[in-house]
């Protein structure tokens, strides 16, 4: 079958068309954790399927590399975005994708050869507050809650961005322990859907320093909604200007607040396009199995 | 550039014909890197450049992930002979390969669509005894040493295939706790340039279950020279009839020792073939930075 690698900030996926995968959409789960094995496979954190939407431009289905399914990834909606309008399934530099999670709107920015280094996603409303994410703890003043961790407290802004997140503005996010509190927050008994937990520091009111600690996947190089609650959490306490460049240990990405709405921009990058032998393996196996 | 990727027993390399390079030579370690990095490249053990030989049938050049240049791997020598055959650059089905390491002797076993699921590779003669690894220990009986290992002793014969090994005949090979006695053994004083130590258990004359601890990259799924000389140590010591099927983390090897050279045989498996954007993301940097 034909398919492509894509990364964005070092967040990779295997992307491939839905007519490609026809005959073994059923087998999706088994694909996705395959291609993804890096010993066996190509190697990758999933699969990405491309293919028609009856609401949108275009859908992609994610399928993480245990393959299960989900509901979107800000890094792979900018690589979709890229890959439809090189492969001509747009011809538009403004349109929608049709993701699990929603539908959202995507900007690609081409280069003069045609090719798209970067994309900007609508990523929705900004929303601050305890009533945004599951939170169970003493009562709030200005989005701020401060958790014990240790001997000290930590002190963060409530965001969602259609996920929860914990912003703390601390000294030097880059030197920060991520490790050692990261999974105390997120686990704390005040967030019973548990949290994601970034660690930002601003160089200027437009740049900000930026780690992570992902619910569920620990420290990761890219945490797109991360960063887009962070410059969200800066712009509501007067930190940051509206257009803030953001860095993260994979890379760059730029988050702006416009209208109460984030729009992330970063890049797409084309790592390589081909024929992966998956199906003729599986041909091959059986055939010797006889 | 054109590019493939195989696997042997989840030992995987980016393949690279030598005239698709010939521009760069001069950058392959720096290409290794970025390809092998599964985040931002395709993902890799490391990169394999294969071209003519003026010794031999064909000449592979090995980059580790880290850019440096190895002299031999069997599992990558497989590769090289089925992507040799399979692409028209030999047409025999026994030839001889170069390596940084020496010339080894391939025998392909094409299947009836002319493509070759198995090689195997003649890895040279059996050398038993502490004269043949670097060892400065006490006097050794029937080329076993026994090395203190927390209370115990653990029994190895010493072997060479052109690399040294500690091989030690266990009641569980599978259940042995490999990390923690390996780096013993490993960085034992006795072996002044360190030993690959094999955690071995037949199943019966012809099956032999197989763990190992890899000098300088501990726990891999597979070693074919540490295959090859726990088979030739049960076959010394009378445990192992001369054809073996030796069961690996990452899959089976048969080895068979004829004549007092030991044959390995093993997969060759294609994941897949396309262009790799290596050479336009360069470009493209170069270009947007002006």
């Amino acid at each position: 079958m034909r398919v492509a690698k894509m990364h964005a900030l070092g967040n990779s996926y295997i992307y491939v068309e839905e007519h490609e995968i026809a005959a073994i959409r059923h087998r999706l789960p088994e694909l996705a954790r395959t291609v993804s094995d890096v010993r066996k496979g190509i190697g990758s954190d999933g699969l990405i399927v491309i293919g028609s939407s009856t609401v949108a431009d275009v859908r992609m289905q994610i399928f993480n590399a245990d393959g299960s399914e989900a509901e979107n990834c800000g890094n792979g909606l900018r690589c979709v975005a890229k890959y439809a309008y090189e492969q001509g399934l747009v011809s538009k530099q403004e349109f929608h994708v049709e993701t699990k999670g929603g539908v959202f709107h995507a900007k690609i920015w081409p280069d003069e050869r045609g090719t798209v280094p970067k994309v900007t996603v609508n990523m929705g409303p900004m929303r601050l507050g305890p009533q945004q994410v599951p939170y169970s703890g003493p009562a709030v003043v200005d989005n701020e809650v401060a958790v014990q961790v240790g001997e000290d407290n930590l002190s963060g802004t409530l965001v969602s961005v259609g996920n929860p997140h914990f912003v703390a503005f601390v000294e030097d996010a880059v030197t920060s322990n991520v490790a050692a509190i990261g999974p105390i927050i997120e686990r704390h008994p005040w967030f019973p859907e548990r949290i994601n937990v970034e660690f930002v520091t601003p160089r200027s009111r437009q740049e900000l320093d930026f780690r992570v600690w992902e619910r569920g996947s620990g420290i990761t190089f890219a945490c797109g909604t991360g960063a887009c609650a962070s410059v969200a959490a800066g712009v509501s306490k007067g930190l940051l200007d509206n257009q803030v460049r953001v860095h993260l240990l994979g890379g760059d990405l730029d988050v702006a607040v416009k209208d109460g709405q984030i729009f992330m921009t970063g890049e797409a990058v084309h790592v390589f396009s081909g024929v992966y032998a998956w199906d003729d393996e599986g041909k091959r196996e059986q055939g010797s199995r006889q």
